[in-house]
């Protein structure tokens, strides 16, 4: 999407050919600022240090660092070194080990001399895929919110869209997830507001994706975690749209922290509540999500310390609560497949139910 | 309650007979700081600059405010000189003006020179008063705690409890409301501990909360707001008591925003949702919360922007947004009464209906 009017992707390949730039999130929302990775320890910190985030985005990161090592030694040895070293950075990353297993398969099949080209043609491809799902979902996404705009725009003057966390194109290489439906949706010149969850404790909501939408020309206002509901109430929210990390094959939704408690408020209201995701991230393994999905805890400093600028421009990290009250740091909740209206995928839209989503992918196990 | 193990009021008259001392709540939670107050303005700027808060302790250093003033000068020009000037500070609190008419009215009838005395005999009451009814709503609260631990003790070890924003004794003169049933039943040996509610945006779930609780020993983990749901599901909360600013005779609950979100959360898990009220905040007028209580929006810096302490000790202010994002800031949500399972008030614990509340309440007009 946009950054400052100029289209652009979240990893990318310079014109030299071969260096591999990504934007430094960590900066963002206070700096825009994009570094090289010229080899496949750059790609691997750029990992475990958070540079990039979000599932496509890492898997992409991965694969280029892949790359990169090929180009430096396309030897057996240092393919095996450089998926051991990749893989360390985030072994519980879905994207990142299917990416380089698919890698690794490829090149072992690649006389060395090849390797590089090889690794870096199938990237390009991987990450095409992954903005061709995007896109998808997005265009599936607009189809709701242009119903909306057709049916009640009178009323309105804009279709109203709340979001929670960043399931945009930053956790991506373009698009998005649940943001990407908002971003056709504006560009299809619909006028689309969003209501931005601040997203405690992260506050990816505030940073990230207030953020991209003001980069992106799309209209915004950043909203506490507590206030969604209200909105609701009073009729100022048309639809959700949130992602997901994992979706069980009954239809029940992993998501950030807090995604429950809106559901729950659409749900009061009449509010639709849709969930965007690509289909890779159905888990057909489990179908109880309450029982069946173990939700991370995370580090309590995360809770009680906060980062960001003050006034003179320094990056500065506060606490909040009093020393010695302890806190706790739930990072995932689970919202039951009886509050999703729909789950939005790049096949269409499916109701979130084991039926629902098995229609769509019938060659799922 | 305790601070460092002194049980302390918010409010107190010095060794002196009429120097008043307050503790500066805007310094809390990193620091305890209390401040004495030696004249009308003193009174005044404490209640402008939010040194104290809360209904309650507001009304208490109003009337204060009028004891230094007659002691500076009791005659009638300054009785209204200082009922004008107190009444300003914050001309929306209710009980600031209840206060003040009720003082005005009996140093009207007093003699200039027994009024300073008058005053505060007649201000040491009112706070009296006050510590009354919170200490009544805790003996009522603590039952129901009690019946859960009576219940339930084997399975879980303890009674745990999650509120929202501070309705603690630093927002009264002691005891607080929601809060009161916890200290009651915490006094009282029952094991307790309380899911703390961060409260963005003005965190006082995480400060002033989690301060008082630590003070005076009772177990408590702070969580984002965005947590409450996931516990609920978990079993991991055996119900909710939460303040209120306003209960319409309906029994509607106008509380911080967010109390809504928790209320359908643990509508949603079977969780009881007590809200705790002194019987003077129910609105008689109004029935239809939704309908009839105006939502205040406060300043979008609230929600951009956040206080804390630095590793060294420096208190900053850091903003977490991107610049040019717009952001809104409302300040209480409606919880409906059909999400309430009881109003823990003075006289005892009310359905929250219009039956219910004129049962307790038979004088309501």
């Amino acid at each position: 999407m946009k950054v400052n009017g100029t289209p652009t992707r979240t990893i990318w390949v310079e014109e030299d050919g071969w260096t591999v730039r990504i934007i430094d999130q960590t900066r963002l929302p206070h700096d825009f600022v994009t570094v090289p990775l010229t080899t496949m320890d750059d790609a691997a910190t750029a990992i475990r240090d958070m540079l990039v985030r979000g599932a496509p985005l890492i898997g992409a990161t991965a694969a280029y660092g892949m790359c990169l090592a090929m180009r430096a030694d396309p030897s057996d040895a240092n393919l095996d070194a450089a998926y051991a070293a990749l893989y360390a950075t985030r072994p519980t990353a879905v994207n990142l080990r299917w990416a380089l297993d698919d890698l690794r398969a490829i090149l072992r099949n690649t006389r060395p001399d090849e390797r590089a080209v090889s690794a870096y043609r199938r990237t390009a491809d991987i990450c095409d895929d992954d903005v061709a799902i995007c896109s998808a979902i997005g265009d599936h996404g607009r189809a709701v919110i242009e119903e909306i705009w057709q049916e009640d725009k009178g009323s309105r003057g804009r279709v109203n869209v709340l979001t929670h966390c960043n399931a945009g194109w930053l956790a991506t290489v373009d698009w998005g997830t649940a943001i990407a439906p908002i971003y056709k949706a504006h560009d299809a010149g619909i006028p689309v507001h969003v209501w931005v969850d601040e997203t405690r404790p992260r506050n990816q909501g505030a940073s990230l994706t207030a953020w991209e939408l003001r980069e992106h020309g799309v209209p915004h206002t950043v909203i506490v975690d507590n206030v969604g509901g209200h909105l609701m109430q009073h009729g100022e929210v048309d639809l959700c749209i949130v992602g997901t990390d994992r979706t069980t094959a009954g239809g029940d939704v992993c998501n950030k922290i807090g995604t429950y408690l809106k559901a729950l408020a659409a749900h009061d209201n009449g509010v639709p509540f849709y969930v965007a995701l690509p289909g890779p991230t159905i888990d057909w393994t489990i179908t109880d999500g309450l029982k069946d999905v173990p939700i991370e805890q995370r580090d309590a400093g995360e809770v009680t310390r906060m980062t960001g600028r003050t006034d003179d421009g320094r990056i500065e990290t506060v606490t909040l609560t009093p020393q010695g009250s302890p806190a706790a740091n739930y990072a995932f909740d689970v919202t039951p497949a009886r509050l999703v209206t729909g789950l939005i995928t790049e096949r269409g839209i499916a109701p979130a139910s084991e039926g629902g989503l098995r229609g769509l992918y019938p060659e799922a196990p």
